[in-house]
């Protein structure tokens, strides 16, 4: 990376900041913040403003860096099977607008057509640099084909290069689970640890993992087999975390106890109010998780994981479980991992998708598709 | 890393190369190239010979770059509870000489007693670089600590400092498991691809793991949880892949299911006779080393899984379930990763060691403990 790729994303996650703590966080020289900084001043994106709340020891107000907010505009939708949930953000991650519109086909093209509408309304009037897109299944964010999207049915659709077709707008795509990793990492509870794990657990259950800095194209923690005379799972597995501790079959356990088919919601009413079969039923998906966690803990060692997803809405019923299961089974330095429940609603996950593209402008990965974006980093 | 180093560290990987490939693989400008090869040679590092075999299209002899290996030479030195193995290493990592040792006591002052023995005798008369030490355990390179040997019954022992006070030599620790796969990833199985795993399967189930080129400080898979309802571990969690494939479970099985003590090599003769359960025995625990395989392709995503270690001696017996559990569980993309097999004694975990010293002094990590090295890298 570049210093002023260093010193942009520094400012960006850790700003206002002073240029010695730049210094110190990019291992640059002053001389190099220095040279970084007047560049990116002068094009708009950053600015240094007296903090009259911190003065220097010499009676001059310190100056902090910061990123200015308003210079680009990102847009990042989330795909589910019935909706299309779409935030306007700022250079620096900051949620301006949201709007959540109906799905009533899944065919592509009546998607691309509402993605579009929707974009439309909320780029109006704003210089947007990047659009981002994001669903569940096998996304390529270089390529930018959906290889596959089991709950839309889609194979091998050129998602990327369709959108930016439709909107006129450099557009990415990424698997979502990734795409609230990054934003997580970069604006979340992922901020000052370099190895970071994010565990959405709910109609699947997902897993984004950061590594050195660096977002992995892995994570597949919903196929990790807990069980091995566990139920067969879909995937063609045996005893994977998804069969053990997804919504559906947590939800199936508490129909089945109760003897009539429940809501989610009635399962959650049923489990608090005491009823000791539905609880042991959530116990069970508790320890499954707390298993689950466990495992990204031993094997590749996390300073943090973040669970997360729409389980996180009954997570009283099974809280204890997961830490206890988390607690007897991670190993040595294992244990040290922190583990934080956040609940993330799908604004977050469409945010997550408009990061994608604000990193993808500052680390100059290149990989959106479409016309050249209206904002683009001075080089130097 | 300066561009020294990368051309260096590409030229050991891929030598004999041609700077055309060098500037390829390093990403570096031809002239960068140029400049980061000649103190090199001057230096004695690297030599560049004509290659007879493939002339040029000018017709003058092809100039390939490569290291010169007699340049520098490491000892390596692995611990078992019983047995000291070193090797002698030239800078290429190719195995010079080897010495077996018993160790009839662990006291830390007799091993390194031992150890400084050995090292006497691999080093005397070579000018050694540095000086790498494995052992498995809890073994922290950067401290140079060991802080929890199991089989040794050591905690908190600066084992780095100690060696490197009776040999005179910088010295390195590193966990065994993570030296051998450092030395796989640099000269073995794992030339090629940037991120891979490394499984051991025998007294314990270890794990190395590479991802982007680096080695993660993590990997224990031998406590990742396959069995909800499992045995339970000793290290306080149930279902692990060791206590399900451990070969101390497997023996105790065959053992259980002949009604007499077996040895593990008559366990084998058995199971290969054809006996039914003690075959059964072996696949169960092939069937939990598949789905522990699974667990690393799932969630880390190597390119390349290599499957080592004492178990490999019984591979046979268990060879189908492996690769059927793998098979069955490895979800999406996971299903790419390549499972290589390969026994690898204890001189190739001793050279292992070695490796990471050759690695140290590359990368300039400067991990060694010790006197100042014999040899440096010239800095451009």
């Amino acid at each position: 990376m570049s210093a002023a790729v260093q010193v942009f994303a520094v400012v960006l996650r850790h700003g206002p900041i002073s240029r010695v703590e730049v210094t110190a966080r990019t291992g640059l020289s002053p001389a190099a913040v220095t040279k970084a900084v007047r560049p990116l001043v002068d094009a708009g994106y950053l600015t240094e403003r007296p903090d009259e709340r911190a003065p220097s020891r010499l009676g001059r107000p310190a100056m902090p860096v910061q990123v200015v907010a308003d210079r680009a505009f990102f847009v990042g939708v989330k795909l589910t099977a019935d909706e299309v949930i779409a935030v306007r953000t700022d250079l620096c991650g900051g949620t301006r607008d949201v709007v959540h519109r109906p799905l009533t086909s899944t065919a592509v093209a009546d998607v691309i057509e509402v993605v579009a509408d929707v974009v439309g309304a909320l780029a109006t009037g704003y210089e947007v640099a990047c659009l981002g897109v994001s669903l569940a299944g096998d996304v390529l964010r270089d390529t930018g084909m959906v290889r596959f999207s089991p709950f839309l049915n889609w194979r091998n659709v050129p998602l990327a290069d369709l959108v930016s077709a439709a909107t006129g707008l450099p557009t990415l795509i990424e698997n979502d689970v990734r795409a609230l990793t990054v934003a997580e990492h970069w604006f979340g509870a992922g901020v000052g640890v370099s190895s970071f794990a994010l565990v959405t657990a709910g109609t699947g259950i997902g897993c984004g993992l950061v590594v050195n800095d660096v977002l992995l194209p892995a994570g597949e923690l919903g196929h990790v087999a807990i069980d091995v005379d566990g139920p067969e799972c879909y995937c063609g597995g045996r005893g994977c975390v998804e069969a053990l501790a997804a919504d559906r079959v947590v939800l199936a356990g508490c129909s089945t106890v109760v003897g009539r088919a429940l809501t989610m919601p009635e399962a959650i009413e049923l489990g608090r109010s005491g009823d000791p079969a539905v609880h042991a039923v959530f116990e069970r998906a508790g320890r499954a998780l707390g298993l689950a966690l466990a495992a990204v803990a031993n094997l590749v060692g996390p300073e943090r994981i973040v669970l997360t997803g729409e389980a996180v809405g009954g997570y009283d019923l099974y809280a204890e479980q997961i830490r206890q299961a988390l607690a007897a089974q991670a190993f040595g330095a294992a244990a040290a991992c922190e583990l934080v429940v956040r609940p993330l609603p799908f604004d977050e996950w469409a945010r997550g998708a408009a990061v994608v593209g604000i990193q993808d402008l500052i680390t100059r990965s290149g990989a959106a598709r479409g016309s050249a974006g209206a904002v683009t980093l001075p080089a130097r």
